[in-house]
């Protein structure tokens, strides 16, 4: 389901009342080679609960489960449809189907001599936060503790299983009953684990597990008095109550504040509800003879194909994770740095190892995807205890895929559906250390602006950045927000930090147009250029919408590590030449160099991966390149043209000044005269630079934008270049700045900018035109085939386009006459990108031979929101739900996407075949590809490093909604 | 048909090709008691060839008429489809019908002894800029000339009438087929208008009364050998050729660039074609027995019922225009200062003048409307040369219909039709008396954004305006443009003239709101507040589309003074006291003090006459207020509710700062805390002024709107104000530089305002809906009905409003609570402005009880036209036809008001009876008030001097389309 869907049942916050339709079957059993579910039965028994009754009951599988039961999710809909209450008979099954559990373990529930105990988990189709996960050791009350220990021979393991029930069970239990969220600040869990605190504090030891055996009995002790305090109950004796006060437990975390909103967000239905998965507990701690670990069917690493794992000898599933004891491999392919000294499992239980591999090999062929297993040895006995598709990185999913082909072990189609996007990017670009960002603490959060991960000294000016870097300093270019003087700079750094911006701010653009690391938007930073410093964790009165918007609770950890989140983040100031830490993909900047990981991407595996998606996708991909080099570089990624080329963006970054130059005295002259002055010195530029781009594209269309931007964006700040910019001009300074000044705009998105200027300069688009018509004139008398697209920007009326057409198919008629040359194709179109084009675009097509959706205006004008000036609130819509997801990273389809149905329809009911393309950022976003292609686009133009997203894209929404036209 | 058709048909610039079904009948016989044609057929004779025939023929009638014929107006378009030919057959029916001529007047075409004279008019159904006028005297030549020198007596006035002949025809006929446009520089008019200065200065003398026949018979000579030597071809001297050459002008002329270009604006089919009208001359300049003279049926500028008229004895028509000498009043009731010693026709010629008093009677009985009529006395004999119902200033034209109505002569819905909204509006305001301007050259042209006229000295800041107007002078408030800062000033001064800004912009909002003259966007001015001058005549860089928008030529004579059109505007500059007029109305700035018409209007007429138009229209009418001053000034106009209160205008202007400051201290508030004290501090001062303008709409809606403009417009830009507000928050003015600083936008516009304030600050919602409900609830316990309508502005998501609504409504149920009062009614609605927002209208009827149109910003988000900015572009692209008409000022009904047709269809569709209206500014604009009406809209809302306009305009929409929910 798509993220757009969220919006559709925002009230839905519960299920519909009134009864549910329920089977009567509502328990379905598993283990010891037999079970009444299946793993295509997630629905009714949850993600969890039908793998593990495919794991013990399929005939190719029939693993050693430890026995238990799946209570159905159809019962957690009939719980919230009828006032928190059970259907009749349930009772009555659950202790049928305990039964059958003491029958085939010859334990009892309860019993005080041989006692049974069990885990109970939750399990939904899909596994989401806030739900309540794990409750062990279920069944362990004051009776049955003596016949543990005897057959155990082990009272610490006892006491310690013990206080952990009470812990766990306090608090999801005991306490959510109570009314209070799990996790509350003045909670019982808290409460509690003060108390062990303390009693380690009396004994000098620092680790739980230096507590013996009668410190945790008095622990435990001291737990009830406290539960029965602060309850003013009892904590259960009685294993049955135990065991219905998780089950009921389970149910009610289905409602969830956290739960609910995530599904919200995710689009999930609320009437899904959870299984509930009772099964007999086994033990990995039961001496030297039990271990418990954890393993992959691949290495999700880098996607060998090789059973990778970890083990601990003598201890609980938890504790493998936990990290207080370092885990050993489970055989030599698992050996890391950390574990070079461990024995392995194949070393250590080699007859127990051999069995495990030949079921991760049975379960991986089985399910035809690598694996993530659990399993627990308990005195000597394997025990299976879980098993779920595994989560890999990029380079692993790709290699996976990709040899699983090979061995026929899946279709292609398969293989790119096991690849997402963001994946794919992880090949593009360095990255920081995963590993090493789990454990530190942002200073700030911004806007993932572009991709991978960087560090660097902060510089403060794009000067001082250019500097540095010829000095072979790393920097990373801190700034308010960038304008396109710092382009120079921008291309010095090795990332690009902003405090103001949004997605589709200048510094983002730029930045993901070079696919380079970049936060923007970052406004808990006061970045001060004048005394180049950055103040962290401010929250000031524009941007305190960070700090308030504390609800609902942040629903991944990232974004509660999140300074600007956090009252508690102290004020902090970095000074120039200190080091930084970005991670463009999330938005965290740290403070100092963090560990990176190499992209050192396999381009082989890549450009294979790509091979396969192109034999699939039915919409095409192109890319927006304003210069030869980053035309080839998407070109070698695949792109199909150049969608977008912004004739602007030549001036900028060249290492020459001179075309900049040039481009500012035409925009600041006066008269006509200096105008046409201007423009034929900078024709010879314009040219040249159109005429590289042109032949590297050579056989693939090129849509070039005539002139786009506000011409008050070209008009240098710095007060060196204006002095320069008025004597060659001559003129005095002040002149100069009054017409500069006769160039601010207070909107300047909505003022003189694209088509305007060409309809109040014709001179300037026929300069332009001129331009791109000699140069494809020239390349083709070389014999370079090439295909110009000349598109008309910021368009809304069909006057416009009328106006600017006749210009260009005249300077066509005097370039062909001139060059003798034979008439060539090109063609004329337009953006749109005007919500007012959309309604028009029938009458546009009667002339436009193309559309191309400039997504980022016309989702600043469909919502009225500034691009540059939307991280006052955009962030704060996002968090609180109001929208899912920021409109400039995903498109809008139920607005946004409106405007494009409509503009698709009527274009082409004026003509046919018109060719519609989308240039916007959208064009390189993975759920907004997709709808690009639903709606019928032949195209999507993106950044060349969101090429391979892109073409990926294209390749799942193929296979998700397959199209005629492919 | 309405203007917003143009656009339909923009590249029909000449007839479709083909041939054309044509009548047989070609040519129309007029005169002498007789007539083949009618005034119902103007679409086959024109509207000048119709009334001929009407005057001539109808029975009611048969007025003297020069006896002549139309062609009809399907040979033109037969020419047109045919490569510009004739009918088979036409040479002969026109030979016939001059024919005819000869015999009625016993006058031959060519004859030497008495020869006929002809003129050529043009005449399409609807008359238009462009078109050929006139051709005098066709028929006279070398061999005719001696004839009619004999007739007359009067050498002079033949070789006169020779004269103006060669001029008029080698301008018209000869230039034309080769080629060139009338009226071109280098053409032969002027050539010959040089050849004719010359012998002015030869003989020294300055008029051209003061040539004598000699010296015009020299200069026809020398004519026709220019003539010759320019065209290579004599001046013809053969009658026929004269008249087929006159006819075929009149033809070439419907398809001038002028004329094209004027039907493209008016949205008027190019196969109309014209008619030509060929009539007998008659000369009202053959001695003292002969006149020539123009008259009115009734007075056009006072509504009288009398006959009011002007004449010359001895004269052309033209000469009572052209000013030359001044006219004598036909009557006692015509006479003026200017002719208060002339003898009236009524003294000089009795018998006459009764004669042309009973006709013009017998005239206005028959077409049931005051006409404009034209008479020529040829010794002694009274002719009617043309009538057509006459121009009427708006005093007149309510008079007129008022009194019609009551003699029963046209019914209410023919009144209401007869007075168009321009007219009205000049009962409202003083106006710069028209004939004053029309001989005087404007120093500028911006847009109408006040009406009216007014003069002043020019002051160029608001505490100046304040300043000298106490001082008791009257003074004109120029700026660069106007912010809130700038109200108390504004309200100071007579009129507001800003140099920057459009329609909408602060200064034009508040001007209109308050009805006063107010000239925005005058870009050829330099307007430099520091040295206090105006410089005018400036061509800037970003305002020289004015002056290179030469071409279309200007379509009326208004826009062709315009100084910015004319390079050879000298530059002045103005100083402060100097003074200054503006016409508010059209755009007007001139140099000095321009004589004024008062308003004076007769209050009782203008209640009368919209008391006629309530009890016609369906559309209700509201007014957008903010004041209990203007809201009840409003409610006197007929304003039926407020649909716009401004809350945050209520703190601009009112004497007192102190809620100002209060608003400003909320809004640089840091802290939620700070926030909060400044709010509680706000609240009585909002409750008591809501409170005080919902009584004085007791009884009527009143839509309030929440805070809806970017914060930062309220930060105080001088330095004192900045300084006191630091002291009185206790930081320093650093800290509160920064704090206005980080309210600084790029795009304000599309910036942090409206709902997203009341989504980031819900305290700030939750503060005005108090404010709104406990003012309610107290009213309402003194027995007062109010019906607050609480409006949400600037939202684009469905969430937003539900956000909102739930603060509303809990603080409705908190206010009920407290106050003690029974449930009251109060709705929750909101502003449809954003283009989104129209999209997913079905989901915001869901929850919202109306929809008022925000329109200003709707166009400028749909256009993606800054309204602040467009200044720089959009007089150019009316000028050059690219867009029917400033879409701030009247609504596009092609984009926008499809966005809006699609808004109220889907919030209709989930809501059958939401209420929906519109307070953009477009609510007071004739032709959007009749698109608003078909929409389906329950109402219009404008500022209090436009409701009349308002009123009519629906009334007249009612008329046109009548709708059911009358």
């Amino acid at each position: 389901m798509s993220r757009t869907t969220i919006m559709k049942k925002p009230k839905t916050k519960t299920l519909k009342s009134g009864s549910t339709k329920i089977s009567k079957k509502t328990i379905y059993f598993f283990g010891q080679g037999k079970a009444e579910g299946k793993e295509s039965m997630k629905s009714l028994l949850g993600g969890k609960g039908a793998n593990l009754a495919e794991m013990a009951g399929h005939p190719n599988l029939r693993l050693p489960v430890p026995p238990g039961f799946t209570i159905t999710t159809e019962v957690c809909a009939y719980y919230w449809n009828n006032k928190k209450t059970y259907p009749k008979g349930l009772k009555e099954e659950v202790e049928k189907y305990m039964k059958r559990i003491e029958e085939l373990t010859g334990k009892k529930f309860g019993d005080a001599e041989n006692p049974l105990l069990v885990s109970v988990r939750s399990g939904a189709k899909k596994s989401m936060p806030g739900m309540m996960e794990t409750i062990l050791n279920v069944g362990l009350t004051e009776k049955t503790i003596p016949g543990l220990v005897r057959l155990t021979g082990n009272t610490r393991f006892v006491y310690d299983a013990y206080r952990r029930l009470i812990m766990m069970y306090s608090d999801v239990v005991m306490e959510k009953a109570a009314g209070v969220e799990p996790g509350d600040d003045m909670g019982i869990r808290r409460q509690l684990d003060k108390m062990m605190d303390e009693m380690k504090r009396k004994k000098g030891v620092k680790e739980d597990t230096e507590l013996d055996a009668d410190d945790l009995k008095k622990l435990a002790q001291d737990f009830k008095t406290r539960i029965k305090e602060v309850f003013g109950k009892e904590f259960p004796d009685e294993p049955m109550e135990q065991l219905w006060g998780a089950v009921g437990a389970v149910f009610a975390s289905w409602s969830g504040k956290r739960a609910v909103a995530y599904r919200n967000i995710e689009g999930i239905p609320h009437d899904w509800g959870t299984a509930v998965n009772v099964q007999t507990m086994v033990f990995g701690n039961m001496g030297n003879s039990s271990a418990t670990g954890v393993g992959f069917t691949r290495n999700p690493g880098t996607g060998e194909n090789e059973f990778y794992g970890e083990y601990l000898i003598n201890a609980q599933g938890e504790d493998v994770v936990a990290g207080i004891r370092t885990p050993a491999p489970v055989n030599e392919f698992s050996r890391s740095e950390q574990s070079k000294n461990l024995k392995s499992l194949e070393q250590t239980m080699p007859r127990i190892y051999a069995e495990l591999d030949q079921y991760q090999k049975r379960l991986e062929k089985h399910y035809r995807d690598m694996l993530d297993i659990e399993f627990t040895i308990e005195n000597k006995k394997l025990y299976m205890l879980q098993c779920r598709v595994g989560k890999r990185n990029g380079i692993a999913a790709v290699k996976m895929a990709l040899d699983m082909i090979e061995k026929k072990l899946i279709t292609p189609d398969e293989a790119v559906m096991r690849v997402s996007p963001s994946q794919l990017d992880e090949l593009l670009h360095p990255i920081v250390d995963p590993k090493a960002e789990a454990y530190t603490k942002p200073i700030a959060k911004g806007l993932p602006a572009g991709p991978g991960g960087a560090f660097g000294m902060a510089v403060f000016t794009a000067n001082d950045a250019v500097r540095w870097a010829k000095e072979g300093k790393q920097v990373i270019l801190v700034r308010e927000e960038t304008n396109p003087e710092d382009v120079e700079g921008m291309r010095a750094a090795q990332a690009i930090l902003t405090a103001r911006g949004g997605m589709t701010s200048h510094a983002a653009l730029v930045a993901r147009g070079w696919g380079k690391c970049c936060v923007v938007g970052c406004s808990t930073l006061e970045v001060d250029a004048h005394s180049k410093t950055i103040t962290a964790g401010v929250v000031g009165i524009a941007s305190d919408t960070c700090g308030r918007g504390a609800e609902p609770p942040a629903l991944d950890e990232p974004e509660a590590r999140c300074s600007g989140r956090s009252a508690a983040v102290p004020k902090e100031v970095l000074k120039e030449g200190d080091w930084i830490t970005l991670n463009g993909s999330k938005g965290f900047v740290y403070k100092g160099k963090m560990p990176m990981l190499d992209a050192s991407h396999n381009n082989e595996m890549l450009n294979r991966f790509l091979k396969l998606c192109n034999s699939i996708r039915a919409l095409k991909v192109r890319t927006n390149a304003d210069t030869p080099v980053d035309s080839a570089n998407a070109r070698s990624f695949g792109a199909e043209g150049i969608g977008l080329f912004r004739i602007e963006h030549m001036f900028y970054g060249k290492g020459s000044e001179e075309p900049l130059f040039k481009l500012r005295k035409m925009i600041v002259s006066k008269t006509p005269e200096e105008r046409k002055h201007a423009l034929d010195d900078l024709y010879p530029h314009m040219k040249e630079d159109i005429k590289k781009t042109l032949k590297v594209m050579e056989g693939l269309p090129v849509t070039i934008r005539l002139i786009d931007p506000p011409l008050h964006e070209f008009v240098p700040h710095q007060k060196g270049k204006m002095e320069e910019l008025a004597q060659s001009l001559s003129i005095t300074f002040e002149e100069l700045e009054t017409r500069s000044d006769s160039l601010r705009e207070s909107n300047p998105m909505m003022g003189h900018r694209g088509v305007r200027l060409g309809i109040t300069y014709p001179e300037v688009t026929e300069m332009q035109s001129r331009a791109i018509l000699e140069a494809t004139a020239e390349l083709l008398k070389e014999g370079i085939k090439v295909y110009p697209e000349i598109m008309i920007p910021v368009v809304s009326t069909e006057t416009e386009v009328l106006h600017q057409e006749k210009i260009i198919r005249q300077v066509y008629a005097e370039v062909v006459k001139n060059k003798g040359v034979k008439p060539f194709k090109y063609s004329v179109g337009t953006m749109i990108e005007i919500p007012r084009a959309c309604l028009v675009a029938d009458r546009l097509a009667q002339s436009m031979e193309f559309f191309s959706f400039g997504t980022n205006d016309l989702t600043q004008m469909g919502f009225g929101f500034s691009r540059d000036d939307s991280g006052a609130f955009l962030p704060e819509y996002v968090a609180k739900n109001l929208l899912p997801a920021d409109p400039f990273q995903t498109l809008d389809v139920l607005g946004i996407g409106e405007l494009v149905k409509i503009a698709v329809e009527r274009g082409r009911k004026t003509r046919k075949d018109l060719k519609i393309g989308i240039c916007g950022e959208h064009g390189g976003e993975p759920a907004s590809v997709k709808f690009c292609h639903s709606a019928g686009l032949n195209y999507v133009s993106c950044s060349p490093f969101r090429v391979p997203i892109a073409i990926l894209s294209a390749a799942q929404a193929q296979i998700e909604k397959p199209r005629k036209n492919k």
